[in-house]
């Protein structure tokens, strides 16, 4: 099932940030790491330092200079990242130290890690499956709370271990069916076809719950998408400044000053959003503007929520007019109405507006350079959002190839199901259920390919 | 003499470089080390650990929630960096895990470390001389194997040995001036004045090797500056390219085509040469180009070596006009002389030009596009450039505060070696001698300031 067989030589990387710093870590796996590493160390032996233990000394260059004074931490396979014996080299943070360490040691007989490579060889020796080799990736480039709490979940095997007790009543399901095949030459029917159509039921419920919610998860992961749209000079880049704490965008008092699409990130209880200023809309004459207000209603068809900046002081037919091409376009977002400015307007200023969206939007007023205003609106907006929250336990899907492995782990079983409610025969029945136990196991890695794992770890940093 | 009565907190920081990676360590030192990362730590109990065991377990974050997973090392005071209680934490390298993990742990009770805070403390508490604290920023910013090694030799203590002999001499020639004194009053001349000086004298030859290194050391630790320069044309930027391998300066072959100073650097023999193209000198007309031949003079007085090339097809006149502009500012400076283009000319091209320049300057005949002649001329630099082999033992002198205390240490000997001579009373030789040995205590840090340790310091990164 695992690549383990491919894994024969020793591999070392740096495993700390690229660049310069105090220390950096060089990490060295596999059957000759600390054979390897001894010819390059002058301290207590390498061979018989207990595992787990940090020793002071130095490591020389390929031509037995001294290249450093270094603490050298070896761990043994059974307790190790990898699975195999790891050798852990916390060496000045020069880059020039880093790169001369790595020759040295490729010179000594390692061979340079490919990305991914440590954690790969830590799924393939059993140190954890693919879902939590995956995870790894997903916890260091976590950007917020909510993202690494998932990520963290899943790397302590959360996802894993529902996955395996699904798995677990598949295999239930498997040989009920089995028994009802080994009775059908004697043509009983088998008594409780009923009892199997409610665990395949069951099971349908759970997969199709972990699909769901690869939405969410997808939002957590990277971020939910809010367009900042509005009339132009209706305070678009004024609300996005606010709403960042910086300048990020050019503001002026000329109209149309934004042309481009601006995007930022701000975390908002714990959740990343995507915050998308956008070009003002109004009938452009000038081919530029034309160019941004287009990019203004593609930046619009990627968001989840729709903020509509409103002046409130500009005249109520524009508004009513503006509105009538916006809101067909936010058909299957979530809208919410800022009316801006509304320190120059008087009180009644939304309501004589008459605006052209269902009861149920939210509309607020606001002078976006009031901070309490934006906080509101901030309050509002998470509201609007509606993501779940995550707890320690919390399993959410947010990895795509999960969700394509759930989505036909899904089909296989509704069409399992379907065929135990249309009567067809058990071993009809059993080739959905192995194809759904095929997919769920695509997830964890009990099934896989050199493809498929080439692929996920690619996309790895090199040392990891 | 140190600042040790100041560190009575606990300070933490991430030690490896910024940014995102495999894994960060998060380094915690002082008092408090493991009773405070013990608050945030899921794991085996962090006041029994062995020191220099590396432990898995799970910290978690100011909330309690689990952070991430994590290997912990205890260093008990006796062994450690700082020559305190530390811990060091290795993290999943992720900008996020970093940032809340420190939120973590200066909630229970850290305080963000300063630069350099880590190898103060290691100074104050007489873990390292200054020298030697000083070293480690040299360490982590060497570029080239030269560098390297003077700092690591530094690093080791070679500087701080040779400086503490010098202060057992100059402790030993006070000791003999002592005993004139006590003498003195009997009217006794001193008897061995001769060889009391002959003991300055070997002193202040000493001090003023050491001094002397500076220059090399310099070079070794900043790079060689070597300004190309050359009448239009000539085919500097070619050169440079050749040199530097790659595609650095704007190459055309329309005249005047580099107005900008390019530098760039490169590593030969072990040493960082400073390559600096400059804009090619012509009775130039426009603005623009007068502006580049103003930075030209100016690099070229930066430059320790100078490469005039000249177009070997060129006419002899307007080489030697050129030579005339550009000799005498390389008065003080190792000349080149680099006749390109040779394969367009005659053998004789060279000998043709009666250049104006000494017997002894170095003439080379190259075509920059050949691979072998660029490698000759390489060799030739290196050999022109005449810089200390640097071996394991060698100390020069690469730190300009060291420079300057050598200097007025060596001011003071002379000084005392003078009054020697002059028949001054022992007491206002000792005054001489005491000055010395202050200023050489500066560099090792027995006689120092808050202010001297914060200039230091400053320049160090956070984390170190």
């Amino acid at each position: 099932m695992n690549d383990a067989a491919l894994h024969t030589d020793t591999i070392c990387a740096v495993a700390t940030p690229h660049g310069t710093g105090g220390i950096a870590v060089v990490r060295v796996s596999g059957p000759d790491a600390r054979r390897i590493v001894a010819q390059r160390w002058k301290g207590t032996s390498v061979a018989t330092m207990p595992s787990h233990t940090a020793h002071l000394g130095h490591v020389t260059d390929s031509h037995g200079q001294l290249l450093d004074q270094v603490v050298l931490t070896p761990f043994d396979a059974s307790h190790s990242y990898t699975g195999e014996q790891v050798v852990e080299i916390a060496c000045h943070g020069s880059a020039w130290i880093q790169q001369q360490l790595l020759v040295s040691l490729i010179d000594a007989g390692c061979r340079m890690a490919q990305p991914g490579e440590f954690t790969r060889r830590a799924f393939a020796n059993g140190r954890m499956d693919l879902a939590q080799a995956e995870a790894v990736a997903d916890v260091i480039a976590a950007q917020s709370q909510a993202a690494h709490r998932l990520a963290i979940n899943q790397l302590r095997g959360r996802f894993g271990d529902e996955l395996r007790g699904l798995r677990g009543q598949l295999l239930h399901f498997a040989s009920l069916i089995e028994l009802e095949l080994d009775f059908s030459e004697e043509e009983v029917t088998f008594a409780d076809r009923a009892q199997v159509i409610a665990l395949a039921e069951e099971i349908h419920a759970v997969i199709s719950r972990l699909a769901g919610s690869y939405q969410a998860g997808n939002v957590i992961k990277n971020g939910l998408p809010v367009a900042i749209v509005g009339a132009v000079n209706a305070g678009k880049s004024t609300l996005l400044n606010a709403l960042l704490h910086d300048d990020r965008a050019l503001v002026s008092d000329v109209q149309g000053t934004t042309r481009d699409v601006i995007e930022d990130t701000i975390t908002l209880g714990g959740t990343l959003f995507r915050f998308i200023d956008t070009a003002g809309i109004r009938q452009a004459t000038d081919v530029v503007e034309q160019m941004g207000i287009e990019r203004t209603w593609r930046a619009l068809g990627q968001a989840e929520i729709v903020l509509w900046v409103i002046d409130a002081t500009a005249p109520p037919q524009q508004v009513r007019d503006f509105g009538e091409t916006l809101v067909p376009r936010c058909l299957g977002k979530r809208l919410i109405v800022v009316v801006n400015k509304i320190d120059l307007a008087d009180a009644q200023a939304a309501h004589r507006l008459r605006l052209p969206v269902s009861d149920d939007t939210p509309v607020v007023e606001i002078c976006a350079k009031r901070p309490e205003d934006v906080e509101r609106l901030q309050q509002l907006v998470l509201h609007v959002a509606a993501l779940p929250q995550v707890g320690s336990d919390t399993v959410i899907v947010t990895n795509s190839r999960h969700y394509q492995a759930l989505t036909r782990a899904d089909q296989a079983i509704v069409r399992a199901l379907q065929g135990l409610r249309d009567g067809l025969s058990g071993d009809l029945v059993s080739q959905d259920i192995s194809e759904c136990l095929h997919y769920l196991g695509e997830i964890t890695g009990e099934i896989t390919s050199n493809d498929i794992l080439g692929e996920i770890f690619a996309h790895f940093c090199i040392g990891k």
